[in-house]
C-alpha cells in the first residue's frame, strides 16, 4: 500500500522507500531510525559521515559545548562502512541508482537497505544491508551486510568519530586504538569529562575472506581496510557496535569490549532472536488494531515504534526527550510533553515503564527546587527543559529575530509554569489507574506538595477580588507569553493543589508516620496547607460565558485581533520569521499556537458540559496555527468526543503524520527543531484510544463513548488497570472487555450508559447504537 | 553675549539669531514662539506657509484626524503677509540676505525681525517686523510689519488656510469670507464638529497708502492685496488675528469679530502696554536674577517663558501640554511633566495658577475613573496623555520597528501607573506650601481618595511574603516595561494611600459631613480604608543594600547586562531605533532612559541618607541614557545637593539647552517629537530654587542648604507661602529672606542648622560657610 509519494507499506509493520531522495536526508534520518530508550541510531547509511547527519545518540551524556546547549553527545559512529568497489567509492550521491529499496520494520525495529548500484566508471555492486538496536542488549547495535560485485571490492569500516554536532564539538579528546579483533575510541566529554568508549568489531560471514587486512589509526577514528579479489562470491559481514559511558558504570572501556566479545560470539542472528522477544512483548501491550483502515494501522504502529524507542524504560533517572535519541535537537530533556503526551500509554499498558519515568521527575526534585529558589519561588518549578539534574537548561535566548539578527529572549524558563502542575496530574493519573500507592508513599507525595508549595508561591492574591491570580504567564499557546490566568495554567494549578491536599488527606489517614517524616524532610510547616486550601477555593478560573458558553483562554485574549492564521500569515515578511513573543505577528491577535482552552478539555473531559466543549473548539480551531506537532492530537481527541468524525480523523492523520510525511520545519527563529516528535508520537495511541474509544478511567470504572471513524470496522487494544489485563475490542455497534485469568481485581465497565463488569478470566460485551451506522 | 554659533543675548531678556539658516526651521519655530497660553503662535515668518511649519496652536481644540492621534489644532493662520517687492516674491530662500537679525523677547513675547533682502532680480527691501500674542486678549495676536523699497511693492495678506498638520486634516470645512473691513475664516473640525473662527484685519499706519486693494476668497483662505506705488516712503501695516473655538463661547464668529473691531480701534501700540503691564506682573513672581552668570540667568529666563506660555493659567479645566502650544506634537496633553516638572514653579510663586492647573485634573477625575474600570481597576486611573475629557488618548502603536517597519506596541497607557500617585503627591504639595485646605475640601480630597482606590486595586498581595505588590509596571525609566515592584512606583504608591488616609482623618476631624458627602458621592465603602493602611503599611519598597547602599530600580535591575550607553549604542544596526521595550538594545541592559530611583530622591529628599542618594546617583548616572529631556533636571537637583556642583551645574545646562540648542532630535521611532519641552522649562526654575538653593518646605519651615555654582555671586527669587510673599536672596554666605509688608503670615526660615523667623514686612539673613568659598 502506498502511503504516499515514496513511501510504501506491505505488511502495515513497516515503511519503505524506493527511490533515494538527497533532500529527505535530515527527515529520513530521524524516521527510520532505529533505537532502544538507551540510544537512538539514524536512519542514514553505513557509508555516510558527519556531512549526511550520521548519529547515534546516547543518553545520559549531557554536556555543553557552546556555553548555551546542553544536549546529548552524539557518540563515534562505530557503524561506518564503505565499501570500494572496482576502485570506486560505492556511493549514492554518485554513479547510477538502478534498484534502491530502503525499509525501517517496526515490529522488530529494523533499518534495511538494497541497492544496485552502477559507479560512473562502469564498476556495479549489489549491497544488502541491516541494522537493529537490540533490546536485549540495549548497548549494543548489530548490522549486517552483503555485498555482490564482479569488481575487486575494498572495505573500510570501523569507528568514525568524525560526527555530526549540533551546537559544538562535546568531545575533548579522542583516543582510538586496535585490540585484538576490535577497534575502540574512548572519547572524554568537555563539560564534565564523562567517558564515552564507542567498541565495534565485525566478522565476514561468507565464504569470500578478505585477502588483505590493514589497520588505520587517525587521530579520532580507527578503521580497518578488508581486500577482497573478485569471483569468489558474495561478501557477507556482521559489524557490532557497543557503547558504554561513565555515567552507565565505572569502566565503560572494560565494559564495550566484554560486550563485543560476547555480540561477536552470538552473531547477528541469534541476537536478533533475543532482540525479537522482547519487541513480542512490548507489542502485546502497546499495539493497535484497526480492522478497515489499514493505513490507519501503519499510521499508529509508527507512532507507538517511536514512543517506544524514544523511552528510557531501563532506568528510573533518565527522561524521554521531546526528540527522543532521533538527533540532538531539544537536548534530549523532558518537557511536559512527556507527562501529556508520551506517558498515557505507559499508564495505561506498561505502568512499570511510568513509574520510571516518573520516578525520575522525582530524582529531579532538587533540580526543580533550585529553580524555584533561583527565582524566588518555594517548592518545585520543573524545568522547561530537563535534563539529567531537572535544573533548567533551556537557553533564555535562542529565537533570532531573523529581520534583524538580533536575539530574542523567549521566556520558557521562567513564565511556562504549567509544566510543574502537568506533573502533579499524571502522577495523580498514574495512582489513579495503577493503585500504586506505594509510589504516592516513596516519591508521590513529596512531588505534589513541593509542586503546590511552589504554585501557592507564585500565585497573588487579588484582595478587592478576594482571588488568587497568576500572572505573567506563557500557556500551552507559545505565541503569547506574559498573559494573566491562562484558564490552563490556573485550572491545572488548582487541581494540583488539589492533589495536594488529597495526598496530604490520604496520609493522614493511612500513613501518618510517613507524613510527619516527609514533612520534616522538606522542611515544611504544617500551616501551609490552610494556604493550600485557600488557593484551591479562592483560585481564579475564567468562567464561562453564559450566553456565548466561550472561556477566554487569558485575561483580554478576546480583545486582542480577530484574524485567522491564514491571513496572519501574509503579513511574513520573512517566512522564517518566529510568529510569537515578543513582537511576532501573532502576538497581538488572537492566532494561538496551538490547543490551549480546547488542552484543558482534553485533561479534564468531565468538567465542563460538551456544549461548552463544543463552543469553545469551534471557536478556537480555526484560529490556531497547529505551529506545534503537540496541537493536532488535542484537537484530534477533542473532535472524536464531539463527534466530529471526519475533523478528529483529519486531525489523527496530521498528528500522526508530522514525521512520516515530514510537514513540520526543521529550522525555526535560527534554531534546529528536527528530529521524532515523540509527544505526537505519543499521542498517536491517545487519539485511538482516548478519542476514538473515549476511554475514560472515572469513579473506578472504565468507561468507552466510542465514536470510531466510519470506515473503520473495529478496534483492539490492550489495557493494564490496577493489575486486570484488559483486551478491548470496539466497534461501532458493541465494546467487549475480556481479562485475563491472570488480573488482579473485576472491573467496572460502561459503554455510554449501560454497565457492566468484567472479572479475572471473564469477558463481557456491551452493545450500543451508534448514529452515524444506522 | 553670544550664546552659541547664531545665538546671542543683548540684555539677557531675549535670544537673537544673525544669519538664517534653513535646517533650523524645525526648531527654531518652536524656540521663538509666542503664546499666553490659550494659544501659541509658532517662531516662523509672516510670508511663509505649511511648508515652513507656520502653525498656530489653539487651546481646548482637540480632534481626532487620521483614527489614531488626538491632538490640538493648528487653525488658520491669521498673520500671513507676503510681499512682492518689485514684483518677486519676497523669500528667504531666494535672492540674497544682506542684513538679518531675528530675536524673541522673553520678557515681554515678541518675535521681532529686520531684514535686507537682494532679489535675484535686483529689487531690494528692507523689512522689519514683530508681533506678540496678547495676555490682555488672549485671543489675539498682533503683528506689525515695516517695509521700505524703491521698488513698487504689493503686499498679499490674510488668512491662510493650508497649515500645517501633524496627524491628518483636522478640518472637514472651511467658510472664509470678507466682512468689510475684516477677513474670517470659519472652520468645523472633523470629530466634534468644534466651530473655529479666526479673524483677521490690518492697518496701513503709514503715509504710503495702497493704490490697489483687492480681495481673493480661495476655498480656504482669504486674502487681500494691497498694491504701493514706488517712492512713498516706508509702509507701515499693523495687522490683527483673532481666534474663538466654540469650546470657548457660543458664537466664536461674533467673538473673533467683536475682538477684532476693539482691537484695530486700539492699535498695535496700546495693546502692547496692556500686554506688556501682565508681564511684569508675571515676572515679579517668576523671574530668577544670577549676579555673576549672566548666561546662566538668560537661560532659566528662556526657560521661564515657555514654561508661562505653555501653561493655560486662565482656566481650570485645561491641561498643560508636554510640547505646551509650541505645535500639536504630544497631543497638547499633559503628562506626570505637568504635576513633576511644570507645576512646583507655580505652587511656589503663583499658586493661584496651580490651583487650576491641578483642579483640570479633578474636572478630568471621571476620565481617569473610565481608564480604570475599562482596564479592571477601581478608582482614578490618570491617563498617561490626558486631553480634555482625561480620558486616556495616548495610542497603543506609535513606536516603529524602524528595521522590520512593524509597528510596535507601546504600553504608556496601561502600565505606566505613576502618573496617579503623582497627581496626589502634587495636590498634597500644593496644600503643603499653600495651606489651602478649601481646595482639598472641594478638590483635593476627591482626587487623592480615587487614587487609593485605584491603587489598592492595581496592587497584589503576596500572602507567602505577606507584601502588597505591583507588578507589569513601566516606571520613569521607559526603556524598561514590563516590571515588577519598580521602587518609584510603589514609593509613590504608598506616598499617595499615605495622603489619603491623612486627608480622611483631617476630613474627620475637621469637616466630618463633608466626608460623608463625599463618601456617598464616589461610592466608597469605609472599610476600603482599612485596605488603604494595610497597604501603606506592607507594600513592599526595595531596601537598600546594607552593603553597597544601592537601591535596585525594579526585581532584577540589576541581573541585567551592565554597560555603558556609549557601549551600547554601538549595537544600534540603524540610528532611528526605539532603545527602549519589547526587542530595543536597552531592554536587557542596565541602561536607563532617564533618572528612575534618582527621581525618588528628587521627589522625596529628606527620606533617605546622602550617602544613600551618593552611591545610587554615582551608580546610575554613568547608566543613565538621557532619552527623556526629563532626566538632566533631575540629576541636576540630585547632584546639586550632592555637592557635585560641576555636575549639577553641567546638568543644569544640558536641561535648559534642549530646546534653545535643539539637543533633542525631533522624530523618534517615526514619532514627530520636536517642539519645546515644557517639562525641562519648568524644570529651570526648580534645578536654581530646589537644587543649587536647596530650598524645601519641612515641618513647616522653609529650609536653604546652598551650594551655589562657584560662579555665581548671588541668586534672587520669589517665593509664596502660605500668604507670605517672600523675596530671597542666596550668596555663597548669606541667605536673606524679606517679607513683604502685605504677607499673611510669619515665616520659619533655616539655613544648614540655623533657625531664624521673618515677620511680615520684615527680613531676616542667616549666614553660613560655604566649604567651596573657604
Amino acid at each position: 500500500m502506498q502511503l504516499r509519494h515514496n513511501l510504501f507499506t506491505r505488511s502495515g509493520w513497516e515503511i519503505e522507500e524506493r527511490e533515494f531522495v538527497a533532500d529527505d536526508l535530515v527527515n529520513n534520518g530521524s524516521s527510520y531510525m532505529v533505537g532502544n530508550g538507551y540510544l537512538g541510531y539514524r536512519g542514514t547509511f553505513a557509508e555516510w559521515t558527519s556531512s549526511q547527519y550520521v548519529g547515534c545518540t546516547v543518553s545520559d551524556t549531557y554536556d555543553t559545548a557552546d556555553g548555551t546547549w546542553k544536549e546529548l553527545c552524539n557518540v563515534p559512529n562505530g557503524l561506518y562502512l564503505q565499501p570500494l568497489v572496482g576502485g570506486e567509492r560505492l556511493s549514492l550521491f554518485d554513479g547510477s541508482i538502478e534498484h534502491y529499496r530502503r525499509s525501517l520494520n517496526f515490529r522488530y525495529g529494523v533499518h534495511s537497505r538494497e541497492l544496485r548500484w552502477l559507479a560512473a566508471g562502469g564498476a556495479r555492486a549489489e549491497v544488502s544491508d541491516s541494522r537493529f538496536a537490540s533490546y536485549a542488549d540495549l548497548h549494543l547495535i548489530a548490522a549486517r551486510c552483503v555485498i555482490s560485485s564482479r569488481q575487486p571490492v575494498t572495505i573500510r569500516l570501523g569507528i568514525d568519530s568524525e560526527v555530526w554536532s549540533l551546537h559544538g564539538e562535546h568531545f575533548s579528546s579522542f583516543n582510538p586504538v586496535v585490540q585484538g579483533d576490535h577497534l575502540l575510541v574512548e572519547a572524554v566529554t568537555s563539560e564534565h569529562a564523562d567517558r564515552v568508549a564507542v567498541a565495534h568489531s565485525h566478522r565476514v560471514i561468507s565464504d569470500a575472506q578478505p585477502v588483505r587486512v590493514e589497520q588505520r589509526q587517525e587521530v579520532r577514528s580507527v578503521y580497518r581496510e578488508l581486500g577482497f579479489a573478485p569471483g569468489k562470491g558474495d561478501i557477507a559481514i556482521e559489524c557490532f557496535m557497543v557503547v558504554y559511558t561513565s555515567n552507565d558504570l565505572e569502566d565503560p572501556v572494560a565494559a564495550a569490549v566484554a560486550g563485543l566479545r560476547d555480540a561477536a560470539a552470538a552473531g547477528y542472528e541469534a541476537l536478533y532472536a533475543d532482540h525479537c522477544g522482547i519487541w513480542d512483548r512490548a507489542w502485546q501491550k502497546s499495539a493497535i488494531e484497526i480492522d478497515g483502515d489499514p493505513r490507519a494501522e501503519t499510521l499508529v504502529r509508527y507512532n507507538t515504534y517511536h514512543n517506544l524507542i524514544a523511552t528510557p524504560a531501563h532506568t528510573d533517572h533518565l527522561p524521554i526527550g521531546a526528540r527522543g535519541l532521533s538527533c540532538q535537537a531539544y537536548q534530549g530533556a523532558a518537557f511536559w510533553d512527556q507527562e501529556i503526551f508520551n506517558l498515557p500509554m505507559f499508564i495505561f499498558t506498561d505502568p512499570s515503564v511510568a513509574r520510571r519515568i516518573l520516578t525520575y521527575r522525582y530524582r529531579t526534585l532538587d533540580g526543580a527546587r533550585k529553580k524555584a529558589r533561583d527565582l524566588g519561588y518555594r517548592g518545585a518549578f520543573y524545568a522547561w527543559v530537563s535534563g539529567d539534574t531537572g535544573e533548567e537548561i533551556c537557553p533564555s535566548y535562542f529565537f533570532v529575530d531573523v529581520l534583524s539578527g538580533r536575539r530574542i529572549r523567549n521566556h520558557f524558563n521562567d513564565w511556562q509554569i504549567h509544566v510543574s502542575p502537568d506533573i502533579a496530574y499524571t502522577v495523580w493519573r498514574y495512582y489513579t489507574v495503577t493503585g500504586d500507592w506505594e509510589f504516592m508513599l516513596q516519591y508521590g507525595a513529596e512531588m505534589v506538595f513541593e509542586i503546590a508549595r511552589f504554585l501557592v508561591s507564585h500565585a497573588y492574591f487579588k484582595r478587592d477580588k478576594n482571588r488568587f491570580e497568576f500572572i505573567r504567564l506563557l500557556g500551552p499557546d507559545e505565541y503569547h507569553e506574559n498573559v494573566d490566568n491562562n484558564v490552563f495554567t490556573n485550572f491545572m494549578a488548582r487541581h494540583a493543589v488539589g492533589i495536594a491536599l488529597q495526598t496530604w488527606q490520604t496520609l493522614q489517614e493511612r500513613a501518618p508516620d510517613r507524613l510527619d517524616e516527609l514533612v520534616g524532610a522538606i522542611g515544611m510547616d504544617r500551616d501551609e496547607v490552610r494556604e493550600w486550601r485557600a488557593m484551591h477555593e479562592l483560585i481564579y478560573i475564567a468562567p464561562v460565558d453564559p450566553q456565548t458558553r466561550l472561556i477566554e483562554q487569558f485575561d483580554g485574549f478576546f480583545d486582542l485581533e480577530d484574524i485567522l492564521p491564514e491571513a496572519l500569515q501574509e503579513r511574513l515578511i520573512n517566512p522564517g520569521e518566529y510568529w510569537g513573543w515578543p513582537n511576532g505577528i501573532a502576538v497581538e491577535t488572537q492566532v494561538s499556537k496551538q490547543a490551549d482552552v480546547v488542552q484543558l478539555f482534553m485533561l479534564h473531559p468531565d468538567v465542563y458540559e460538551l456544549e461548552t466543549m463544543k463552543a469553545n473548539y469551534d471557536y478556537y480551531a480555526p484560529r490556531t496555527q497547529h505551529g506545534s506537532s503537540l496541537s493536532f492530537s488535542v484537537y484530534a481527541i477533542v473532535a472524536a468526543w464531539l463527534g466530529y468524525r471526519q475533523q478528529a480523523y483529519d486531525f489523527f492523520v496530521r498528528s500522526a503524520t508530522v514525521d512520516l510525511f515530514s510537514t513540520s520545519k526543521a529550522v525555526s527563529g535560527g534554531t534546529f527543531i528536527g528530529g521524532i516528535h515523540t509527544a505526537a508520537c505519543g499521542a498517536a495511541w491517545q487519539i485511538v484510544v482516548m478519542g476514538f474509544a473515549e476511554m475514560r478511567l472515572a469513579d473506578a470504572e472504565l468507561r468507552f463513548s466510542p465514536r470510531l471513524p466510519a470506515q473503520w470496522h473495529s478496534l483492539r487494544f490492550f489495557l493494564q488497570l490496577r493489575g486486570a489485563m484488559l483486551s478491548v475490542e470496539v466497534s461501532h455497534s458493541a465494546v467487549t472487555v475480556s481479562s485475563a485469568a491472570s488480573s488482579a481485581e473485576t472491573v467496572a465497565i460502561a459503554v455510554f450508559d449501560a454497565r457492566s463488569t468484567v472479572e479475572p478470566g471473564g469477558s463481557c460485551t456491551i452493545r450500543f447504537a451508534d448514529p452515524v451506522q444506522r
